[in-house]
């Protein structure tokens, strides 16, 4: 039988981060630097004005600026992107996260690039997917850079090993498996169309949950020894992996909650400190 | 024992996409627009001077400009800059070609993305690459583009497929596997630090070899009924596949040389002949 498998605990990674983001926050802070997220909400999803309001809120205990925009549902696709060129051109800003997702008659992606690569903190626009990608230096996007430090944080290596990713969004399963590809590993993606996926996800030695349906990656499909990833955030507070069934076999499993969510907030916190202080 | 397998003729593939590319040629002629494709050759790598002559040969039997810049070797990357802006302002120039590798003290990257998007019909931009992984709209690479292009004019299917890319360039294996994802395929990606390649490339429905290693393809990797593609293209006009060796496991398999290298500077003219088009 398995060890005791090791359970990722975000939480401690997340803190970790924001301590020694608090330091650079003093320091720029006595430079004359308050560093600012802008955070913009489109209309009134009630789950998206939670997400807003814990970054907000995650800002504040950290002493980081946050700017909060909220516009009407009816937002045009031209009014966004002039708030967004707004944020560009304001100073006192450093990081600009556009909630996703926006109501269906805005153009998400052209909102995304009106961001300006510098204060892209939330890895969104499709420069800085390339970037990521070629090993350039933009932002990553969060969840994707939240995933690698929780495997740094234990130490688990990436080099050499498979890393099966199940799902291809723009903003996770694909800067995901290039940040993986770019560190070493051999990387697989699989989606809706991936056939005999449970024989697939059991090459992982690393594996990425990243679909959005509630506990979709099987107990059976995973490899004795593998180390989970789960991404997922689904309502009830279920992630993308049946924890449970997969717990006897992985050496290493992230729990929903307390797994990749708090370091993804954490993350985007260091890329606003990040944004503030090339600014000096 | 495997049925007859089919060989992948790049030549006629490039010929059907250069007998349709002559008509619409002559259409914008008549319309007074002559396409053009500027080629930018720094130094006197012989290798990349025939790459150069052969793509202005191939222009010219359609009836496509070429416009032949020549820098000598100790161009800086301000120089070459400067000279792919000046082409980038040129009205008359649809397309530009800068042909890799340049002289080691240029930053090939800073001259890859001067160029602007809508004239990178090579695709070798960060914002073509992103824009086709995220299946907008700009022009792909030319050879991962042709690899596509030989699966579809042979009818061989994609989705669902489970394609293994060996390489990861910039312009070739990262774009092709992105492409190759886009088009529902389950894909991996290996490269020199993947571990047991062997077992990872038999997973292979479709292997496409972008390795730059003669013969570096095992014929024993190579799962019965595989599709292998070979973009390599080493001295001695021999691919990354040990294509003697695969031939009896394969279905389909492209030959080197009349493989995927004419189809990519058909690729190339088809991109450039786009561009003159959306001038109109």
């Amino acid at each position: 039988m398995n060890e005791q498998p090791l359970i990722l605990n975000g939480t401690v990674v997340a803190q970790q981060i924001k301590d020694e983001l608090a330091v650079r926050v003093q320091t720029l802070t006595e430079k004359g630097v308050v560093p600012c997220l802008a955070t913009i909400l489109v209309g009134d999803d009630p789950a998206s004005a939670t997400y807003v309001r814990m970054k907000g809120n995650a800002c504040a205990r950290l002493g980081i600026r946050s700017l909060k925009v909220e516009l009407g549902k009816t937002t045009s696709t031209a009014g966004l992107v002039a708030e967004i060129e707004r944020l560009n051109d304001d100073p006192s800003v450093h990081g600009i996260l556009l909630q996703h997702p926006v109501p269906e008659h805005i153009d998400e992606r052209a909102a995304f690039e009106a961001i300006r690569l510098d204060k892209d903190v939330d890895g969104v626009t499709t420069a800085g997917f390339a970037q990521n990608a070629f090993g350039m230096a933009a932002y990553p996007s969060c969840t994707p850079a939240a995933i690698l430090a929780i495997l740094d944080h234990y130490g688990l290596p990436i080099e050499g090993k498979h890393a099966v990713v199940v799902g291809r969004s723009p903003i996770l399963g694909k800067p995901v498996s290039q940040m993986l590809l770019n560190r070493n590993a051999t990387v697989t993606v699989c989606h809706s169309r991936t056939q005999d996926l449970g024989r697939i996800v059991a090459l992982g030695d690393i594996v990425v949950a990243a679909v959005g349906r509630p506990q979709f990656i099987r107990g059976d499909w995973i490899k004795e020894g593998a180390v989970v990833l789960d991404a997922g955030y689904n309502e009830g507070n279920v992630g993308d992996v049946d924890y449970e069934a997969c717990l006897p076999r992985v050496s290493a499993i992230t729990p929903v909650p307390a797994g990749v969510g708090p370091v993804t907030i954490a993350t985007l916190l260091k890329h606003t400190v990040e944004a503030a202080e090339r600014t000096l």
